[in-house]
């Protein structure tokens, strides 16, 4: 039994919020369950060194934490002076996520910079970030395509969003909270498009290592539960 | 007239809620009008190192802003690797006001932190961080009288408020947003008490310098606002 | 009776010396009693990035301290890695104060930096290194007025200067010393033009608020203080 | 055809050699192929805070890169003032993977520091790293055994290596070199242990996604190769 | 012909003047011409940990410059988040000078640390800053004697001065100023005890390498120019 | 008798090994005993700021040491987030001795970077740096040779070594080990051309000072190791 009673194969309640923040070009309120993180979408027309007159665009994202989004407040990375590998090794997947079903050709010489905050944790907050970033970047790409910058379908090449499983007593589960997450055996997160197709796996043994047969039962959970996240992301951008 | 369309002495909508995160011992979501600042209250069984076995608690600040409160997005701190002068100055201020109406020895040896993150800004952030502040303060002092730790009404000397006034196209006006603020000609901060203290002025002449009398007009204007501000905090802790 | 025998509303004695340093366009050595500040003018043929191309020029200011300077040796901040909170808020203060009284456009294209350098501390360091960081400004476009590059009188649209206050043992008195500074309930700083206009207030409640009164009272006090500050000023530049 | 000509299931030349530091108590210097990284396991009496008290020790991984390891110099991280968040990832990936097969308990109150340094990089530094880190750690456990201060058998719960495996011009190979990495559809990282349990999976899609079957064939060869690579840390270790 | 028209073996005026810090046990203004440096001695009941309970105390020194102590305004050290490679070796020279000649044991468990800042620069900072650090240290240590803490001659094994000689237009010459010192083809730092005995030479061609002849006529000249300023610094301290 | 029954004259045994580096332009693994430091010359098609658009090149060199390189492991300078005040001594001494012999002009507007990156130390490190240093900057300019870019005797003024002697249980000795270094009374280090010349001298009296002539007999015993370090140059340029 889960400490929140949810079947082995149930996501959290999940809510994507658009329209949050009045600056941003495109903005997403994020929930699993008690997990919320602010996804915001910021336009620059300059793109990193490396792509100068390359006509190609980029798709990049920053994650933070508030101190007290946790359980016992952590320090304040601003104030620390600088981000922890965590930290760093959370934005890096997030940007590679969205990179991965951008054209960005079609794009053109621009930047979109995803922040994802994270107000309240309670774990899957990494891939509560890539699921309302994503969100996030299609509402900046229709506010572009109102302007007449881009045209929408051209840049995005699908959907991609992400969940956590995990082997909880022995028993593949799908979505952990911070109560399973902290005392899960094998922790894994995947990313996936709408197509179904794998954008990025990973998988960890807290303690004993893990068998190929249980991995693979993760990823059927995981692929049930992106499935079912792709739906909201439509549902909140109207598309469905 | 006002951008905003206010009359002069008129504050923006004001909103204080308490309980927005599960995690903290006492939280407000303050918005004046478009700005919004989340406050979280932190209480840790420690002091800094001046006042260890000295009997007595301390409070503190901590303030930060989202990349894209604003409306153009900002370095994000953390990653600059460095907190602003201006993030200093204004996270100082709040904690000075917040210590003015504590009494330190009836707080006993713990520090509470108070996190001020501004997650919307549109002028007069850091009033309403420190006037939500206090909220969060007060509400992490009834978190600790409901565990026989404090007597909150012992360790609260009163209440604190802060609002900024300006001179807008030649006349005094109250609670500046941002489209006041960046042309205002003088830009003032009050931080006062219930009781009409005063626990911090802060008068700054962004354009020519201006007289006793002008001062003077601001203040009354500010009186006039924090009385109102006063009202709201103590509706928002069920002590009206 | 304050410690220093002086009656409430005397300065300490004010001494301002001009050609201090064979490097520095602008140079004046400030001392405010015990307080000693060295302030250096440097002339610079570039602007910061948002002034480019705009025919306007800038004034900054930074501050520091000798780490002995103090009664106990402070950690010197180029070892310690950043400047704290209160040397930022002091360096924005003093470019503020001196920005008051520049006419951007008359001095062209050009940057300004004061250097104010607290060589010996005894309370009022910020005031004495606007006081005598005004002077090392106005010395730097005489030197360049010598040169045929600016008019100096269409440059400084007046004087700018400022002084401590203070409720010590319920008295207002002006011009606080440490001794007096370590102890006061309630401490401003105020900067004046050499017309009367107010620049910057800065009051602070250190234990209990104060009043209006109280706070009127203090800016009398200041008014006094700066007029003599600005009449050695003139002095000390020879336009008395 | 591989730029290596090596067949598909064809690991790189693998060499282990211990012994190469006077002053380690474990190090091994382990090529794979061209890919040439340092590992130095040392051994310090004291654990970090979270263990104290806890009779249970730590294994830690710091990794670095040489800055002209690699085909183009990189800046030095010691000169920039801090590590990329490349780096710690990696350091990271290391640190978890090799204390996933040691018993903490067994180890006793100490801590050991397996410092990972590419000397050369051709592609696959971090399993590299994990493979040779393994021999490191061992070595300095064989070290302490002699000195009576534990059983190795008892520390050390398994062997635990590490191989890339990637999808190139379509098809699956094992143990990718920079060539093939740099243009790889697909990259995928292992760590598994001795007895075929999976310690750690990363797989990310660098061009068009990837499916569950391709992911599958990469997970063979994995197994294949990581065979063979705990074949040579038996023989580098004299356990064979 | 010297651009100062000094001869060839003669120092430029050398002034050390005592007691000009209020706050300092120990404290010396230091002028080798138009190079000015503030040295101030501060004591501390407390040494590194690794002189801990070793009856042992230590003598440190840092060093800065005013950022216009130099033809050109510098950046800040404070501002630029760290100190120089110059400014690290120089306050290491200065630290290990002055230790040459202090008994560590009959100082008992304390530090002293002898800030060493640059008020104005023309060459020859560094030895000014040994010559002008002894006199602060003596200073600091007359101070303890007063107060019964030391016998300054037991601490004192003897003067330690240093001083900068160059080979300049092809002749050797001694206390380079700055046009001399930013043309000389050598340069070369001379340390020495009252006594005579060499406690750290450094030498440098800034152009064409120099031979052993050359290098004894700049060790002639040192020792008959740091015999001078030992005769100042003992006229200084009053043991003449 | 020395710790290594080395005759007081006998460099420890030489090495330098070209070639040991895939990427480098010019490499060199030198080893002075158990010293070992690996050294990468790396050729870029730019200058630093001051020398754009000159016509002249720039050599320069960094220093590191692998955290366990010494008998205790130290900690990573990349994550302590900076270079040591001895690292930058170092690596400014390696720079100023590498260019000693280096003409700017023949080299052309480029810029060598040489990475001294100690692998083992055991005394000695910048004296090996330095002079293994040299041969890959040789090899550097045999590859620019071979291209047409330069003509390496133009480049090259002549060789360039060093070696650090002491005084060490009352008698010169050179080329110290660690077991001496960390004993000896006097260290000084040597940097001289092929030709005789000296380039720079570094001596330190660890314990008490130290005589003219105690210096002369360490420079003895310096000119006749550089004469055999120079040799072994040669021959591990294919010079000899």
């Amino acid at each position: 039994m889960r400490p929140s009673k949810r079947p082995a194969d149930a996501l959290r309640e999940v809510s994507l919020e658009t329209g949050v923040n009045r600056h941003a070009e495109g903005s997403c309120l994020v929930k699993f369950g008690e997990t919320h993180v602010l996804c915001l979408a910021s336009l620059e027309e300059r793109v990193p060194p490396f792509l100068r007159n390359s006509g190609k665009g980029w798709v990049t994202a920053e994650y933070g934490m508030l101190p007290r989004a946790t359980g016992d407040r952590m320090r304040r990375e601003a104030s620390a002076g600088k981000q922890s590998g965590r930290t760093q090794e959370i934005q890096r997947l997030i940007g590679r996520s969205l990179r991965a079903v951008v054209d960005m050709g079609a794009l053109g010489e621009r930047q979109i910079t995803v922040d994802c905050d994270v107000i309240q944790a309670d774990g899957g907050t990494r891939t509560a970030a890539i699921t309302g970033g994503y969100v996030a970047l299609a509402e900046c790409l229709k506010w572009m395509e109102t302007r007449g910058m881009v045209t929408r379908k051209n840049v995005l090449k699908g959907h991609v969003a992400a969940i956590s499983c995990g082997i909880y007593k022995n028993e593949p589960v799908l979505d952990l909270d911070y109560a399973e997450d902290s005392t899960a055996e094998t922790d894994a997160n995947f990313v996936m498009t709408g197509a179904g197709g794998i954008v990025e796996i990973q998988g960890t043994a807290e303690g004993a290592p893990f068998s190929q047969d249980e991995f693979l039962k993760l990823l059927d959970l995981a692929r049930k539960g992106i499935g079912e996240l792709v739906e909201a992301q439509a549902k909140a951008l109207g598309d469905a």
